[in-house]
């Protein structure tokens, strides 16, 4: 991520942070292209990221600078990836990090947080008294803020993802970009490097941006619409973007209608299906929130948002290994002993 | 990897094996370096690998030359992340995967398997026998065989991890790699790789290798030290490295004694603390096998094997991830309301 430091808020001099962050592959998956129909699509695989999401960007440099200026401790509020990635990130840096969670964090995530030593407070009101906390104690202990939004470091590591998308495209940018909104700094951040390269006078052109939210938790998607939520109380499987007061919300939407794009909102039900897909026919396994832009394909399409022959780049945010309950199938495991006889029979049984 | 390919046994012609594998980082961690009081230790986190092991480099190279071929089926017996890695990558590939396993396979590891649709065969008697079913179903059915050891792609693949080191070393090689042993191919790969770099003249001496096995199932370092196992029946929490015959175990003594190395083992307390280490001094997260070299590093120095101001490499074969059983830690989580009264508290009692 480092060599895009000439557009970073980064002095000279040496990087300390340990950890190998960027650089993810974009994907072109025949299988994918063909279940989705999208003959032009590529995944950005987030997924392969230090602590397997698109965080690590953001916490990369964070921490670096924070290296720098000698902090020694280092606090957020998050629903989980970002509490992985700054748990693990801090441990590589040799800082302290004190983790505001809310009730319905994943307990694979809070294992790692609690490997590493993080202090870990998990607040009953949820995420949004939970980052307010984190911003509170950060102001009252002197400890070095990493909330997504609130520190603009945030944001100016997760905009190298566009530098390498445009990279990996040939120097060329898709014409649409496919994003999960739960904070919306993924989504303004991609924004933010797409327009540094236009104003760098090496692309002319911005992609569309098309932001994708929880049917149960489309808080973006309704203000956007003029609409009231579908819902009295929301909910979604997918933790990354179950997010109902969105941080970074009304700049998130700005930049949706500045790219001339728009917001759509996926099921549950889609999402896990969407999991199932990436997987069995790209090799990717997300957990739910990262698998929301390709979840948002179909409806993206159905809503003349996109065309089939458009190049699309669909951001898979968030591995799904943390979350291995989500990862369902219908399957069925065959218990043999020592001959090939039962295999034979499995075998011609099956599909 | 495919940069490597004049080294490889591949044809020309485009790459049509779509997960992107190789260039993992090698890390220079200083929490790792003052916590192991090895001064020039690097890691190779092979976690980074496409489904988080270095199993992923000769799948890779199987299936290109499976899908060159006109294969549609590959089988492979494993216990656990060759399986997962197989599953994953035949998926991709749009080929079909049927996988031989033994009854201690990992719950997460199960998952994925049947999340992206493998066919999968739960072997009553073991590793072993599952490994001789699989070859025998190739055979018969005239399937692609992805067999460790059985199929020399699979040492070929996994060789390229040796040009790596030596690439991200500064085109040098360690003095000592330290690998873990279950079947003994990632060593045998690894030496292979270093003494072709030898052969075509970039290197001179060659590093020496040291073998980290189980201590509940340690066939190499017993028959390599003239003594029987200190057990009756084996028995380890690194399923990586549970195998009681190593299929490629006479040619991973020999490597080892070409290369003036030895065998260490290490006990499943040793293994879970090395997990603990890596994640809160290092931030990579590793499974019990994948944390075997780091946890051989003590053994080795208090044998004599090396010495503390060495150039040593350690390889991080496994991601944790797909293992959260195994992250454990005495920290707890505080509960608590939105105000900073309880974090102050907290903290302080803290250390």
């Amino acid at each position: 991520m480092w060599r895009w430091r000439s557009l970073l808020p980064l002095d000279d001099g040496p990087i300390r942070y340990p950890l190998a962050i960027g650089d993810t592959p974009l994907m072109a998956s025949p299988g994918l292209r063909r279940v989705s129909g999208f003959s032009q699509l590529y995944l950005k695989d987030e997924t392969r990221s230090p602590t397997g999401s698109n965080k690590d960007r953001a916490t990369g440099l964070v921490l670096e600078q924070g290296l720098r200026q000698g902090f020694e401790t280092v606090t957020a509020a998050s629903s989980g990836n970002v509490a992985v990635s700054l748990s693990l990130g801090a441990a590589a840096a040799g800082l302290r990090a004190v983790i505001f969670v809310p009730a319905h964090v994943s307990e694979g995530k809070l294992r790692i947080m609690l490997l590493v030593g993080a202090r870990v407070f998990k607040v009953e009101e949820g995420y949004e008294v939970a980052y307010r906390l984190s911003r509170q104690a950060a102001r009252e202990f002197g400890w070095l803020d990493r909330n997504t939004g609130a520190n603009p470091a945030t944001i100016e590591g997760k905009k190298t993802v566009a530098f390498e998308i445009w990279e990996q495209l040939g120097r060329e940018v898709p014409d649409v970009a496919v994003v999960p909104v739960g904070d919306g700094t993924t989504l303004s951040a991609l924004w933010k490097g797409f327009r540094e390269l236009r104003a760098c006078g090496v692309i002319e052109q911005l992609p569309r941006l098309i932001g994708v939210q929880a049917e149960g938790c489309q808080p973006l998607k309704c203000l956007c619409d003029h609409v009231a939520p579908p819902y009295t109380r929301s909910h979604t499987i997918a933790d990354g973007i179950f997010v109902d007061a969105p941080i970074n919300g009304f700049t998130a939407i700005r930049d949706v209608r500045d790219s001339r794009g728009a917001f759509v909102a996926v099921s549950d039900e889609a999402l896990l299906q969407a999991i199932e897909i990436l997987a069995s026919a790209g090799g990717i396994v997300a957990e739910p929130a990262g698998a929301a832009a390709f979840a948002g394909l179909d409806p993206a399409r159905e809503a003349g948002l996109i065309r089939q022959n458009e190049c699309v780049v669909a951001m898979v945010t968030g591995t799904g290994l943390k979350t291995p309950h989500y990862l369902q199938s219908t399957g069925t495991v065959f218990e043999i002993r020592g001959s090939l006889r039962e295999v034979d029979k499995a075998m011609a049984s099956g599909d």
